[in-house]
């Protein structure tokens, strides 16, 4: 065992190489930048560690890495974890798997990236699986006094452990580690060094809809048209499998019984100002054009029948680019959502490429495995970007690294209570997940996670499945389903300001209260610490605190941080730094605003405004305390901000001797055509 | 990727080496020596794969084994499998685990041994946990027609796969095949291959009784009393966790409040003809007088604040057996009861060494995991044999080549259902499992599980629990669990005998059907393949077909084989080759004899008989046709019948032209000394 050496490889970021690693990485996949600018803006802080605390053995086979892990420490993250949110005294597998119904640390997105309540965050960057120990095993060490109980009874299983442990098969591996000083700001430097959050076309953030596998272009342009006519809004149109000729393995071609004219189809729907979103996974069927082009590139294992490509390799990446960009984006398709990239070996059916695989590449099935959501995202994603065009979509596995990819996570599970959970404890990962609404067993359950979702990276209704629902299935719930849509419609401006901060500044747009907490000037009490394991409320943007109902419950207990917070829709005021219980009826999810926040508030129009339209504001500011905002301005569509065209517009209240309120926003400079237009303040206290 | 070479190690058995395998293996561990008298009596077959068809690549970390598949081939057995007979189309992880809950593969027993259904057999001997893909990955064949649907429609995730493909990591292993012809002739192979089954004490075929775990002496000896004072039969009387001073972690040292006079204790159960099993699990307190003693020798982390001993080295095995031997064995204790030797990461708790541990052998976590129930086996079954005693006992966690070993798995599960298809399973894998009864929701539920436990290797109460329940807690049905104690007395001859056949030619005493049904002459058709996966009704020696009920059942289907089958009870009679609906009432788990069916009865007394006590027994002979049935005749204590200290007494029932049966047994020779008297022959047809 020996003492790993750390350099300093961004500000506050350092690095330790053990053994030889593997050049086959998450970062190496997604060719992360780090996004200097926005480390540079973050505080100034020294390595966060003890100095010679991290050692680590590199055997024939496996390596194990062993870091330091203090008694009251939490550990936090590890991605899309779906059932507990402190890993501490938990043992994370973290492979790939589509079926985490169990407690093991499996999971879509089972990201090797932690974050510790004492303000430091730790990556492994690699292609393998890894087994993280967060206090789980104890070392046997005479020095440590006993910990067993001294009468005979039962002690705990798992007793203190004073090491985090990470073990992998691999012949060596970079390890990153991140300063804080805060929880919040380790998360933003994971971000930003992975090149910052993804900031979507504004659309992105609108209502999303897929219709059934099955249906025919007729039958989908059907159900467009009924959003139009009942005047719910609805931006993308996202098409199941049943669009291409052959599914299941995957041909990428159209039915031509189902979509005999697709760029009439697409026309059709973009006149009508939807967005066409195509599913698809990349395991290629017999029956495509591509199959014989991709076979001499493909992996040594069947998926569903189809091919695996290896597009860690330029030419079938090349090949598969060029046939979705002239049959699919030529035609106006503006994203994609990646289905089956996870794998399973549960019932009913075991799918995937085992991890013994060979690829022609020479990486190996476990490696591909863990990289294949990463993969699939990044070959999409170059597609728009080449086209100065920015997709959102959807993809059902990611890892370490992916941050700026435009891509939001999904799940078969369907636990409402673990969707709420997912969506915490993505923000402590790099992660966007859509806790998507499909079907319900009872009107109160339909409304319950529509008002969810309506807070979440992605408003979607997946109505691809028979037993799926409407927005209007329930009639006598359908006027809060709409209220929540027209919501998260009128929320577009600070949703859209959320993702840009997220990319700029690399802060989440939806995360959990342990960063929200660990963000105050005082250290958290022994007694807080279950505080920061809330799995079931979160932060929407900088100043939403938003607490969902679940079906069933007619009351809630709410922690609300220090400060006072404000109803959203009442402006009743609460005490903050305490546990209220409220009972909102089933009309209403609770959702409070912080002193001083200021939520900026489009019309509730049925789409989002394209470039060169403008909205009117209408700016909130909530509570006694003055407050700020930075609104994002660009064109909402393209890659432009990348190349300065943008602008912050900072919207600023202040608070006059006599209490009053004044609301003030910077103007663009002259020539700047604005997305907003005229802003209404309105004073809530 | 290069074939493998094969040699005949034993009749019928085959070996390969692949790349250089590690020393430390599940066979070396229990140091099996193929029990030859019993492989020599079996069908001479030749090599049953085809000449090349296995190969094996060897990578730096990985190594893969590559076997032949057939379309219509099952695969079977892989250890105490609680979800999946048939494992065709599915991964099976094989990692030893205490919460299998869900189905990868992973359970207390992952045996790497599989029985195809094509009547051969497959061993894996390593330490490492294997991955076997049961023809679910399908390896990429230009020159095999594609499988995918040609309309389009979605494709069978696990389509067609020509391979069992066989993954660890791990520079070596050792392979071996086993020929049949029958699915029945694989096992007995593998399980004479390892020595044979254990033959357990007479007593151990008994009924078991486990009390309160924190009960005092008087609290025991009150429970043993009851069952004498209610003429119900018991036999070992197990103590759980409070018999000791200290456990999680263990002293191994009596509790000076609970137990202040142990062996005037056992002495009090002995007087009163009960055999005491002694709980423990191998994870040694610093209370424990051995803890400084062991502290040099254990591995580098600490389970429950225990050490763990590396028993693969001599030093702590003797410490820990004189102990054992001293302050156990010698106050009369019959056997252990080895739990918590399987591990979990899963939810509430997380307690094992992680798979990197280091060992003072050298051995690591992951090796020393996989084996460490075999270990504790043979640790503890060692002490026996030097007393000349035979021992029966529990044990929660086991792997291959453990079968001469006589301990019994259980489990926490508590589904019944999986309780039951486990006893199936069992019957592949040369492993021994009790259903045993806790506690029921119902008495419904506590008449169905206590008629189960009746007819399997141990029928055990295990009253551990607050909500454990007694024989006569439910006053309703007592005389039915009565009925059924006592009909596990009268079967001991029977069930002791089919142990004698276990132990010399390698036939489980209970089994599953698939064995059952493949032992006909002709083939199986592909219509019957279903009827090998029956997972709810098994064999109970040669002759009875048990056919459990589970709660809320009023009826079921039972599969009856070819022939004619009786029920136990009326004598009614059923033709075989089709399945029936029986529908027997609460009163009674459906139980059939199959036509000639001989089945040796002794009087339901309230403990097994001794050595040198002689019992009378009621023959039945069921059916019109002849029969055969080998009585095992010893001292039901000792090993001296592998001095050749024993009897088999034939039993035969001839039918003469006119249809009158005639009963005749052997007669030992003379000077040998019986356990049977006076035998009734009885003809139910």
């Amino acid at each position: 065992m020996s003492n790993v050496a750390w350099s300093e490889v961004a500000p506050g970021v350092w690095r330790a190489t053990v053994g030889e690693p593997e050049p086959f990485t998450p970062l190496s996949v997604v060719g992360c930048e780090p996004a200097l600018a926005g480390l540079n803006e973050l505080p100034q802080a020294p390595f966060p560690l003890p100095a010679d605390s991290v050692s680590a053995e590199v055997g024939p086979r496996r390596m194990v890495v062993y870091l330091p892990l203090a008694e009251d420490e939490g550990i936090f993250g590890l991605g899309l974890q779906f059932i507990k949110v402190n890993h501490r005294g938990r043992t994370r597998y973290l492979r790939v798997n589509s079926d985490p119904q169990e407690d093991t640390g499996e999971t879509h997105a089972p990201v090797p990236f932690y974050v510790s309540s004492k303000g430091y965050g730790v990556l492994v960057d690699t292609a393998r699986i890894v087994t993280i120990y967060c206090g789980s095993c104890t070392r046997r060490d005479p020095r440590r006094p006993s910990r067993v109980d001294p009468t005979g009874q039962p002690s705990a299983p798992t007793p203190f452990s004073d090491s985090v442990e990470i073990a992998l098969y691999a012949p060596g591996v970079n390890l990153y580690v991140f300063a804080g000083p805060t929880m919040l700001d380790v998360v933003r430097r994971y971000n930003l060094f992975c090149g910052g959050g993804p900031l979507p076309p504004r659309w992105g953030l609108g209502i999303w809809h897929r219709p059934h596998s099955w249906f025919t272009a007729q039958q989908v342009l059907a159900v467009a048209q009924e959003y139009r006519r009942r005047g719910l809004p609805c931006d993308v149109i996202g098409l199941e499998p049943g669009w291409q000729s052959g599914c299941y393995p995957s041909t990428f071609e159209w039915s031509p019984e189902r979509f005999p004219e697709p760029a009439a189809f697409v026309r059709a729907l973009t006149a009508d100002r939807f967005r066409v979103n195509l599913w698809e996974h990349h395991y290629i069927s017999p029956l495509s054009k591509l199959h014989p082009r991709l076979e001499p590139h493909a992996g040594s294992h069947t998926v569903w029948g189809g091919l695996v490509p290896d597009y860690t390799l330029d030419e079938p990446r090349r090949i598969v680019q060029e046939q979705h960009e002239k049959e699919h984006l030529a035609l106006g398709i503006s994203g994609y959502k990646l289905d089956e990239c996870d794998g399973s070996e549960l019932t009913p059916h075991s799918w995937i490429f085992p991890a013994h695989a060979a690829f022609p590449s020479g990486r190996d099935g476990e490696q591909m495995r863990q990289v294949y959501g990463l993969i699939l995202q990044k070959l999409t994603y170059e597609l728009f970007r080449r086209r100065d065009r920015r997709t959102y979509g959807l993809v059902r596995a990611t890892t370490a690294g992916g941050v700026s990819l435009p891509y939001v996570l999904y799940s078969d599970l369907y636990d409402h209570r673990r969707y709420v959970r997912a969506l915490c404890n993505a923000g402590f990962s790099g992660l966007l997940w859509t806790p998507e609404v499909r079907t319900a067993d009872s009107p109160e359950e339909w409304v319950r996670r529509w008002q969810v979702v309506c807070f979440s990276p992605m408003a979607l209704l997946n109505a691809f499945q028979a037993e799926a629902k409407m927005p209007w299935t329930y009639p006598e719930v359908e006027p809060i389903i709409r209220k929540y849509m027209q919501l998260r419609m009128r929320l577009l401006p600070y949703f859209y300001s959320a993702f840009a901060r997220y990319h700029f500044d690399g802060t989440p747009p939806f995360r959990p209260m342990a960063l929200e907490i660990t963000s105050r000037p005082q250290a958290v009490a022994a007694e807080e610490m279950p505080l920061l394991a809330i799995d079931d409320q979160f932060m929407a943007g900088d100043s939403l605190l938003v607490a969902p109902l679940f079906t069933g419950e007619t009351s809630r207990r709410v922690y609300l941080p220090e400060g006072a917070w404000y109803d959203f829709e009442s402006g009743e005021r609460f005490s903050g730094g305490q546990t209220i219980t409220v009972s909102p009826g089933l009309e209403k999810i609770p959702v409070f605003v912080r002193d001083g926040g200021i939520i900026p508030l489009m019309p509730a129009l049925p789409y989002a405004p394209q470039a060169g339209e403008t909205v009117p504001l209408e700016i909130r500011h909530y509570g006694t305390a003055p407050g700020k905002f930075r609104l994002f301005d660009d064109d909402g569509e393209t890659f432009a901000y990348e190349r300065g065209h943008y602008r912050w517009i900072d919207l600023e209240v202040t608070i006059a001797p006599d209490g009053t309120q004044q609301g003030r926003a910077t103007r663009p400079d002259a020539g700047w055509v604005s997305s907003y237009g005229e802003m209404t303040w309105r004073f809530i206290r």
